[in-house]
């Protein structure tokens, strides 16, 4: 039982909502009795939300404006991330938030010896470093009552992927020859780890989560899975988190990926 | 035996070879009869060989003048590592260059919550970003006539760190508490292992080393080792490459380091 484990409704933020598997986690948590729901406020964050890239998200607001509130955000730009965490704020409260998912990223596909710094660089700045808004997931923390940890009481869910695995690196270079793509992901993981060290304390959550290769965009058609799938998979993995879970990197059925 | 590994004499780079690990490499090259020596000509690499703290290079440099050749270099700027490439190139024409030890690293103190952007870039320039002069690597591959891999053939040494294990960062990040140089140096075994694929088919080996902790300017006074013990334990490791180490981390040991 959802009731159990914290708050009744979650607050919850995601990065690059307006499509992809963002804009899919938007239309489970608002439209699915998922293991993550119900949901009261859901901030949905993309960089152009008046462009045409953001219309399913602008739809999917219009059926449901009491849950979904798109935001504009640039999540590789502090003054940004520092608006739209204001923003945020004013809106929850001291409920905080009780989950931010960091799935903003880019892939740039570049084998290892035509990589630009330029290249390393913008891939570094959108997937490596995400927004916390570490005092909202606080608020949250203490709000919750309950103790231990989950994703209904105080979570970062960083969207990695198997590509930053460096043991597997070896096996899958030459299938993903995506260098900046990669050595932002394992970044963003030893990011993860260390600030799950630092949550610990606060009893706030971070762990990371690798989708699967997705039809998306970014995954190419090619990929093995739908968004539907992937979604579905992470959101029931994330139900299952408790601290144990702190600075794992887990796949979309719960496995645990190697570094 | 040597002679059947390769040339009789290797040629080699070292970065930030004016202290710490990096002098003490240069002077067992030069100086004791190891494993990886005799070394022809030595290109020790420093950002200011004409500053008070490369004495101790410059030294040893008027000791061994045939062999120790000092050279310019920052290792964060593609032009100077353009330019010494051309000087490397004049001198050893080609025979190209055996061995190229990617060395030179700074340590940002900053836990967490207190790391800057520009903290972050800076040692990922210094840190990650290493020489590799492919063709000079090649030209030595090619030139020396024997199958498989090694040091005395080419390769690539980068020196990581135990700290950059993912793995291991939510044991040790109390202890480091060093994110930007944690992530420069797992950002270095992620290129590296990219690196390993790309440069396996001109049968160059590339491949990471943690030196322990080290009693350096960067590891302070409470490390575990001294340099000598260290480079000591780093050359006999490098000694014992094949080409099954292709994209490894290993300590100072021999030892697997988990990624």
């Amino acid at each position: 039982m959802v009731e159990t484990q914290g708050p009744l409704s979650a607050l919850v933020l995601i990065t690059g909502a307006n499509r992809g598997l963002g804009l899919e986690m938007v239309k489970q948590m608002v439209e699915t009795q998922g293991p993550l729901t119900p949901v009261s406020v859901l901030f949905a964050c993309c960089r152009d939300p008046g462009g045409p890239r953001a219309e399913g998200l602008q739809a999917l607001a219009k059926k449901h404006p009491d849950i979904i509130k798109i935001m504009c955000m640039d999540a590789a730009d502090p003054k940004s991330i520092k608006q739209a965490a204001q923003q945020v704020a004013s809106v929850v409260g001291k409920s905080g938030l009780n989950i931010i998912i960091n799935n903003a990223a880019i892939a740039i596909r570049s084998p290892f010896f035509e990589s630009t710094p330029e290249e390393m660089q913008n891939c570094f700045n959108i997937n490596a470093i995400g927004p916390m808004f570490i005092s909202l997931l606080r608020a949250a923390a203490k709000d919750s009552g309950t103790p231990g940890m989950s994703c209904r009481k105080a979570a970062v869910i960083n969207i990695s992927t198997i590509a930053s695995s460096n043991g597997l690196a070896n096996e899958t270079y030459n299938k993903w020859r995506v260098l900046p793509y990669r050595v932002s992901k394992v970044t963003m993981n030893m990011m993860s780890v260390c600030a799950s060290v630092e949550l610990q304390k606060d009893e706030i959550l971070c762990m990371m989560l690798h989708p699967g290769w997705v039809r998306t965009d970014l995954g190419g058609p090619e990929g093995e899975l739908d968004t539907h799938e992937s979604v579905e998979g992470m959101f029931r993995v994330m139900n299952s988190l408790t601290e144990k879970h702190c600075g794992a990197l887990l796949n979309w059925k719960g496995e645990t990926v190697p570094w």
